[in-house]
């Protein structure tokens, strides 16, 4: 399980970061917050595609969880469906 | 460890949420998002804090991550002090 979370000053450079993580499957969590199921290679792609575009000051976080931290999350106010986060293993998969 | 992310729309309750998170020894490592060591008891005061003053469509979320979870987070562009974060758990033992 991976969170994505970033501080990406400009509109088109955030949008490109944003697709990109919607392309991979990922969940949008909150407004620039992302999380889902990537297996390393994605997780290095996205690394790549972020180091490649994004400005100085930005800053763009992948906080990898295993299953055991994961359940530990807890959602105060808005939840977000985490068996769907979870279950975009499956997505992967298929 | 804990992170601590959120959206909040109304600008005085965001700084509500982000006061308290400094006053308990977090770490802003982005705008919306905070990290370092809270015990147990921190992090249950912490969300009835939360849920107390946030309104419907915010979002507060807790993401709790053990050592080794913490040591394979990927940092693209600018950087925090892990050692820093991590350190937060020896000033709260002082």
């Amino acid at each position: 399980m991976i969170y994505v979370i970033y501080d990406i000053s400009d509109d088109k450079i955030r949008k490109k970061v944003s697709d990109k993580c919607l392309n991979y499957g990922l969940l949008r969590i909150q407004k620039s917050v992302f999380a889902g199921n990537l297996n390393k290679n994605r997780i290095d792609e996205l690394r790549v595609f972020c180091e490649n575009i994004i400005e100085e000051n930005d800053k763009v976080y992948i906080i990898e969880v295993c299953e055991k931290c994961f359940g530990k999350l807890i959602c105060i106010g808005e939840e977000f469906d985490k068996e769907l986060v979870n279950d975009s293993k499956k997505t992967m998969v298929l």
